[in-house]
């Protein structure tokens, strides 16, 4: 038991420091690490399992409505990166650039794609001739560089893993509808196998995509009450149909320039779990995404291995074959109190103690890892019960997330109430805005916070911008963010 | 039926020009096209669902032999790359270089990885310290860039997807053990999703990987008589531990250098598939990599939407309960000949042709593309004849490989027979061999055959070697290769 405590306290409280928290958990659970290249991070097992259960369950997603995967290069020509004016402004200060292959000099500098849109673009225009190759869509699993300054293991780093979706369209309503579907898409993911609460909404012409014609996001509270961008889906418009000459001979006959969207979400979801969920003995894992659902620890205490042991095993084949990813600790060389602190901090959901009166009474200890709480359950009852246990700590980590968003959600009028929010308690902060990016960008100046999305409705609001004072025609969520 | 006709004989028949006939059948089945960065393809979407059904028959067997995924970085330090010598020597013409990240010069350059044996040797010498922490399984799924002069998609691109396994045991014995176990896994996997019957065994000296104290491999023979390495097995010895510093303390407390073993399978092996079974007609898919298994065809005569399809959609539906990935093509532009020849082509394994008369008589036609053979099913039997039938597919595919590598192994003893049978037949040839990397090279030179593997037996051979006539200590199969 001495070591449970020491292992605890090794992480600094997340009250105390949440971005030291952060860092430490990442990397005492064996998620992550840092590698010999400047902003890069290596996904270990423990980390990347995570992403495998995220990509599964998106996956999936993508596939049912209607998406097929495909791979385009790594590279790209700095000549096709530049077709899009803004596209090319925005992603040049964040390219790895490469530029000799071999031993030769490379005439033209090739990319490391920072994104596809112009890869992608260039193929599509070969691909599409009549609007009976439309709607074509596609999505892509890759890794993506971006030359970043300041880094942070998941949230932002050099490279990073993503889903990123590319389709066309014959009309301009098929593309916002396709932008729509994959908006609600992202918010249903993030809060059924994530357990975190997204607003979503459309972001300010300042923090859209470039190149877009319009970006829509989800946003999540993280526990120190910043926001995070979980997922955007930019409506293309015709902007890369016509630099990359994607024409299509419509129903008429008549030559076309078809409209697109892109989409994605990335390896950042991980970090966004830890944020939302974890406490002062670490990681908290929704169910869903977990690794290992249930750590059953048989608690090691005179000849156990032979008269629990047998038990604790045939619990976990039960449990394996009504679907839970289970793991049975035989461990000798830790004890049950330091395992329990260990699997604590791993975030395993459920945890199954195993002891020998137990054992003669037929039944199993269970301790959730969301609200400690333990109860006594006949081993027979747990192939049926675990599943139904996971399922109320899946909803239950959603509930005390949206709590938490909702308790840090405040409507605000006046400036220096918003400031003073801003700076002690953070936060999502509902506002009345002119629209311009004048009034924007000081705010942004003057706190630290934009606009994170605009909620999409068809209401129109009352009253006044909070910076400038004159009629404001719309209300955005406010934060600081990562 | 003229379509029909018309489709099909715009592929270049296989025993006219085997490269042509491979190039068309992958650009005219839309499996990849060529990118507008030299040497790199484009994925599409149903060439990447042969390689997604190939990525999870491969990644369970990784995972039920005990090892996890994590990702490790794109880039590697050059520095990095240098340590062991003839690692940075087998690599170093072939790597894509990073020398600019965003503005600024690199002051090292970045190799965009050709393999990770260097970043996860310097990320392993953090993580190992004691016996206790090995074996360390660990597998990963990425993107490998190799500055290739000579390229053909599939077989040998710049850019390509594969799986590569590290592994890291602390003794020789165990890491060899790993290293036959791989290979084992790869020669079943291959024989059994892929129905490609390979030939294993060690590589010569000349033809092992850079850094490797042994390679292993499994070895196709595809339509021309040529043979493609399919996968590689290496047992890494302590190269890479001596040079990255991966020590652990063993169980009698001394430091010890570890031992280690890589592998990988790559989209090669989507080539080896359309070269191994593809005819005339275009691809033949072994049904368990197969995008679509199977495809129902109405027959789309008078009012076939109301009395055909109806029965075609139920058959459908109960296909797809039994697991089976079927299509209907209800398309209304194309005549149902057209249809065949197009499917065909695309080498989805079983057709079921329903039309009015079949209705009549609760059948449907079934025409095996291995085959060609065509029986009438009654509707009823399809949901469990169908699995049967897909099955007997993949076993005739296997069978049908199986005999022509038989055909084309052939034991020579005499160099004049050695080189008339390359010329005019190829396949493998299986020759006494002395053992000298001089003779390897001679027949190289002579007739553009390699050593592909030695196969792994304690006999011991009698005769001389094939070139040089010395006493030859063991028999090595040759061929011409991709």
């Amino acid at each position: 038991m001495i070591k449970e405590d020491r292992r605890v306290k090794q992480i600094t409280p997340k009250s105390e420091d949440f971005s030291k928290w952060y860092v430490e958990i990442i990397r005492k659970t064996e998620m992550a690490d840092y590698a010999p290249v400047k902003g890069m991070m290596v996904i270990r097992p423990y980390g990347y399992s995570i992403w495998e259960h995220i990509q599964s369950g998106l996956d999936r997603r993508i596939k049912e409505t209607g998406h097929s995967n495909a791979y385009f290069p790594l590279f790209i020509p700095e000549s096709s990166l530049q077709k899009e004016a803004e596209h090319v402004e925005g992603f040049t200060p964040e390219v790895a650039w490469v530029t000799q292959g071999g031993t030769e000099e490379l005439e033209e500098r090739l990319a490391v794609r920072p994104t596809s849109e112009a890869i992608i673009g260039s193929m599509y225009s070969k691909w599409i001739k009549s609007y009976r190759d439309l709607p074509l869509l596609i999505n892509q699993w890759a890794n993506i560089v971006r030359w970043e300054k300041v880094t942070r293991p998941f949230i932002r780093t050099t490279e990073f893993l993503w889903q990123e979706g590319h389709t066309v369209h014959e009309t301009a309503e098929e593309a916002q509808e396709e932008t729509m579907k994959i908006l609600a898409l992202y918010k249903e993911f993030a809060e059924t196998e994530l357990a975190i609460p997204v607003l979503s909404g459309i972001k300010s012409d300042r923090e859209k995509f470039a190149g877009a014609e319009a970006t829509y996001a989800i946003e999540g509270l993280m526990g120190d009450g910043k926001a995070l961008q979980m997922g955007t889906s930019h409506n293309l418009g015709q902007h890369f149909s016509k630099v990359f000459q994607i024409r299509f001979e419509d129903r008429e006959q008549t030559l076309q320039y078809a409209w697109q969207t892109s989409w994605g979400m990335s390896t950042r979801l991980v970090g966004a779990v830890v944020m939302s969920h974890g406490d002062d003995s670490g990681l908290r894992l929704p169910p869903r995404i977990a690794p290992i659902q249930v750590v059953i620890v048989p608690i090691s205490i005179g000849d156990w291995k032979e008269t629990i042991l047998p038990t604790a095993g045939k619990l976990a084949a039960g449990l394996k074959k009504s679907g839970v990813r289970v793991y049975l600790d035989q461990r000798e060389e830790y004890t049950p109190g330091w395992k329990f602190a260990d699997w604590e901090m791993r975030g395993v959901p459920l945890r199954l103690e195993i002891g020998p009166r137990d054992v003669k009474s037929g039944q199993a200890v269970a301790v959730r890892r969301d609200t400690g709480a333990k109860e006594s359950l006949s081993l027979d009852s747990l192939p049926q019960a675990v599943p139904e246990l996971l399922q109320s700590i899946q909803d239950n980590l959603f509930n005390q997330a949206l709590d938490f968003r909702r308790a840090n959600t405040r409507s605000v009028c006046d400036y220096e109430e918003f400031k003073k929010v801003i700076e002690t308690k953070r936060g999502f902060l509902l506002v009345p805005w002119c629209g311009d990016r004048a009034c924007e960008d000081k705010i942004k100046e003057e706190t630290m916070a934009t606009i994170r999305v605009i909620p999409l409705t068809e209401e129109k609001t009352e009253g006044v911008c909070i910076r400038c004072e004159k009629k404001a025609g719309q209300q955005a969520y406010f934060a600081r963010s990562y």
